[in-house]
């Protein structure tokens, strides 16, 4: 459904209309110039040549830095989806399963189908303020499982796991021999404090992004975390697959690391302050919804609402949202993404707030 | 192998010794300045976003429009490494077999494992030009065999296949209903004719890369070309795996294209010149070879020659070239890549010779 919404947005455009896009996890805001400009020094440079398939080490150092690793820890991915999908590839054999706390972002469970594996879905609920039922997630585990993973902070529901029912997954992970694969690519950018999956013991892997931190989405890079014995096998796949992110490109994400604190700050203000406008527009209708912790997104619902429906319709009066369906089984919600300049925000707000009165 | 040799000659040159790189198949010519700018220029207009998994539309048309085929038909990849690797991916069951003529590259090999496929071998030989046998070939089909790699012109024999053996491949393939994915990131600079899979009936596939024909390897993009059932299934992989090459890359790779026949006459021409001096200087020694009808490789045989000890002599002696044993059964081969300046290239190759007079 998130194609299709996609798809209609782009050929609403083309057709000339002004469309509030509210349906993509893809910041709005311009990569930094002074990324680019490290982009483009690299390539002068001649830095558009094979290179390392675990990545630049400078890049790697300064990421181990900031994460408290070794560099023999990282590996340089073209997004954090690749490894997501490398991880789930050399991890996950056919009938295996993995388990997945929903709402949850449908590439994880496409990711698992084409490698013929099974998805365990744990649902969450909102009035249970999305936290994952720890009982529940026992009673999934079999001799099979061989992933757990969190989304943390959660796309789309933007709340951030309370540690207390991480550490019980973690504690039921270590105790069943199970690694969780922790997506953090919110995480830098997060409202409230939140804790790595890196924090604690076990085999676990955490990977995380430049893409949403420094508005680098189609940049296509970001990094996995993990024990040696599997960066050294997720470097082997990289060798077999794209060989390496180009040169370029990292010295373009080293840039991003060296301005990190200034370029974190605004950003994260940026987001804040789009939160905190769609919690005062939405309060005053009849959706639920919990606070954003993170960046972007509010998963609000209506009682009784077809999202699909609702998505259309609100498609065809210029705002693009994704229906709730996307995520789940979730047909009474959709999500909003604030990907959208400030007065966009307000105005694709309002008009959502309108059909909830 | 390959990897040792290229971590020991990295190893050198950090110690300040001077190695003549002919180990890797990397142009050491420098991406033409009118690519870096279109880059650029993308990425200051804000180019950085997701876009589509299958590659933007005006360079899909234009590659289309060159091979004479629909952009339906198109996918951009990171690399053709991405697309051999997606194609293996997804045709390629556990238990599947691919019939590999050798010597070849070693990711085939590797990637097949990586799937827990098999790897059929099929032996060419100096002596009999490198052609395949097709005999040999219909006596290792059998009814797991999924698909036929050919890799024409060849890496590391830069020899450029007979036509009527590619004929009879085909009738092969065609009647037992098995698909050739054809390897021609070479054919663009072949020095001799060459014949594209893509001008057979049947359901076969092209790749081809930007990386060897614009000296652009270390900017990753690549394409495949196949049926559009088989492109659409790409493009979902893509989808959960890396997204889309970078928006500002296929600018780049655009413009290339632009600049294409002036780019490749400078560039085949340059290669040629190498190639040619190699014949001579090779010719005056006891090594046998077969004349390069591409870039960039020579593949000389010495009788009796232990390929990885003078391998490793020649790399303390400041020449890295790589043993043939990385390309198949070839211990007494080794491979010279002409991807090195011309000056080098002729203070290089007269050092090997020195060893085979």
């Amino acid at each position: 459904m998130l194609y299709e919404i996609n798809e209609k947005t782009i050929r609403l455009e083309r057709e000339g209309r002004k469309i509030i896009k509210f349906n993509l996890g893809d910041p709005d805001l311009q990569t930094p110039m002074e990324v680019i400009e490290a982009a483009f020094e690299g390539m002068k440079k001649g830095k558009t040549k094979y290179a390392s398939a675990a990545g630049e080490a400078k890049l790697r150092e300064a990421l181990a830095e900031i994460h408290g690793v070794d560099a023999d820890n990282i590996v340089i991915t073209p997004g954090s989806k690749w490894a997501v999908f490398a991880v789930m590839y050399l991890l996950l054999e056919k009938g295996d399963n993995m388990i997945i706390p929903s709402p949850h972002w449908t590439t994880y469970e496409l990711t698992t189908k084409s490698l013929g594996a099974d998805a365990k879905l744990i649902k969450t609920r909102l009035e249970s303020n999305w936290e994952v039922n720890v009982e529940d997630l026992e009673t999934l585990v079999d001799n099979k499982t061989k992933l757990i993973i969190l989304n943390n902070p959660n796309n789309p529901t933007s709340k951030v796991m309370n540690e207390k029912v991480v550490d019980e997954i973690v504690d039921v992970a270590n105790e069943e021999g199970i690694r969780i694969l922790s997506d953090e690519v919110y995480a830098d950018l997060s409202f409230v404090k939140t804790k790595s999956l890196l924090e604690y013991e076990g085999e676990h892997i955490v990977v995380n992004s430049f893409s949403k931190t420094f508005a680098m989405s189609g940049w296509r890079i970001g990094y996995v975390i993990a024990d040696k014995a599997l960066t050294d096998k997720i470097i082997k796949l990289n060798q077999i697959t794209f060989t390496n992110v180009p040169v370029f490109i990292q010295e373009a994400a080293l840039k991003a690391l060296k301005l990190r604190d200034q370029i974190i700050k605004t950003m994260r203000e940026n987001y804040r302050k789009r939160a905190d406008l769609a919690c005062k527009i939405l309060s005053d209708t009849k959706l639920k919804f919990t606070k954003p912790e993170a960046p972007f997104y509010v998963f609000p619902k209506f009682d009784g609402l077809n999202s699909e429906v609702f998505t259309f319709n609100l498609l065809d009066k210029g705002v693009a949202v994704v229906p709730g369906t996307s995520f789940g089984d979730y047909p009474e919600y959709f999500r909003i993404s604030l990907t959208a300049p400030y007065d966009e925000v307000e105005l694709g707000l309002k008009m959502i707030a309108e059909a909830f009165k």
